[in-house]
């Protein structure tokens, strides 16, 4: 089984990739997101495996925007807390270490552990790409932040672990799949679904009203207005319920009627 | 007149502030978004100048989350097209330019172009930061990508405008004050609010019912489940309309009693 994901081996990505399908899967990187996508269309790939939300960044709105306009289901969730590791060749110590490799935002989330060890922060493209990079020069002073993936992938020692400040950055990830390959079995436990509201005035509490009065609770909801029509919502909501539920196919037939347009993006088992 | 933005001077956030404030203010860079809202509490500034939402990164989820937790107030809105700049030192030509140097996101935007003109791109902490060490550095082959502000300030020339693909990336800034230190006279056409729904099914639309009774349009609505309590949710909500109205002030009034907790983040001019 073949899942692509963007970024390179190592990346974050990958990691939550092999915990959530196991590591007998082969996994494949991509350039960006929407490769990930075409690569799926293109059947390249059996499944794509993308972040779309992180406790500290919020919504990664391009993902939500190829879920939008590609042709495709969300058949699982999982979730992954980020946890930095510091990387460096074999032998070396951490009193060794002079310049810690990475992307900005890891580098920003170890800011206190850097200055602690009087380490500086080098700023490079990716966690996985700063890896890779400290095994091919080999230094005995430089180490990267990256996932402890990245150890085994490109023969690294790990010197410390946990050493971002906050404990509590957690990535969400979709499992999309081509409609001509879903599971045969698959637990429907909580949806995914956009809409757009119609343009009158209260169109958007027209909308809701129907999650109401069939008691599902939406355990996301994120609007974006589109500028040139007042009134007018693009809807990016989850409820806990699958689609195979009486509540829950009343809810979505409402909708159709009430809502401009209405794209289910797929029901899946909560992830954990 | 001080006003701090995040960053180091020449970046975007500097060049939006010039923009919306004039250059007679002065622009005080601080290292993070919280240290903004630190400053501005403890006098050293007299405003706060910060970035709130990109068309494609989304929101800026820290600093909803400082404008929830700090005593400040919204006082204007203002939005910036990102358009990227090719600086380089004196007297070095496009043809001379072996690599650029910017933060990931600016050469991620600027892909094409780079690949164009065959520019290697290498990754830094920020734009602006790009641009002082193209100008430290001073070689004949190096450029940095970052704002055109970057080009007066740290003595380079522009060698190429608007290098990036995406001609629509735009930030939307707000201004935060100090409650004892707001302008007398305040055209309010929008206000922003922060919402907790109260712990019951339906709970959101009860609430968004009173946007609608009144016809405040919304053209912000985003919401954060809280996880430990279903039906719960804090909104992020802007709407069309000052709260010096008859229908602000009573939708305010209903909000108060129906939703568990109301902070009013400020009411403004529209801006353009």
């Amino acid at each position: 089984m073949r899942i692509g994901f963007q970024g390179i081996r190592g990346a974050y990505s990958e990691l939550a990739l092999y915990r959530h399908f196991g590591r007998s899967v082969e996994s494949v990187g991509f350039g960006s997101f929407e490769e990930v996508f075409e690569a799926l269309a293109d059947r390249r790939v059996d499944f794509g495996f993308v972040p779309v939300e992180n406790t500290i960044a919020g919504t990664v709105v391009e993902n939500y925007d190829l879920l939008l306009s590609q042709e495709c289901r969300i058949i699982a969730e999982a979730f992954m807390k980020i946890r930095h590791t510091l990387l460096a060749p074999h032998g070396a110590s951490i009193g060794q270490i002079r310049a810690a490799w990475s992307h900005p935002h890891a580098l920003k989330q170890c800011r206190e552990f850097l200055r602690q060890h009087r380490i500086e922060a080098v700023p490079k493209y990716d966690t996985a790409g700063a890896a890779r990079m400290i095994a091919d020069e080999n230094r005995p002073d430089c180490a990267a932040i990256a996932s402890e993936l990245c150890a085994e992938i490109y023969g690294l020692d790990i010197l410390a672990k946990d050493i971002h400040s906050n404990k509590t950055n957690t990535t969400r990830f979709l499992v999309v799949a081509r409609h001509d390959n879903l599971p045969e079995k698959i637990v429907c436990e909580k949806t995914s679904l956009v809409f757009i509201t119609r343009h009158y005035p209260g169109a958007l509490v027209d909308c809701l009203k129907i999650f109401q009065k069939y008691a599902l609770n939406l355990t996301k909801l994120e609007s974006r207005p589109i500028p040139e029509n007042p009134w007018e919502y693009v809807f990016y909501t989850d409820f806990d319920s699958g689609t195979d539920t009486g509540p829950a196919r009343n809810a979505l037939a409402e909708l159709r009627e009430t809502a401009r347009f209405v794209k289910l993006l797929g029901s899946y088992p909560k992830g954990s």
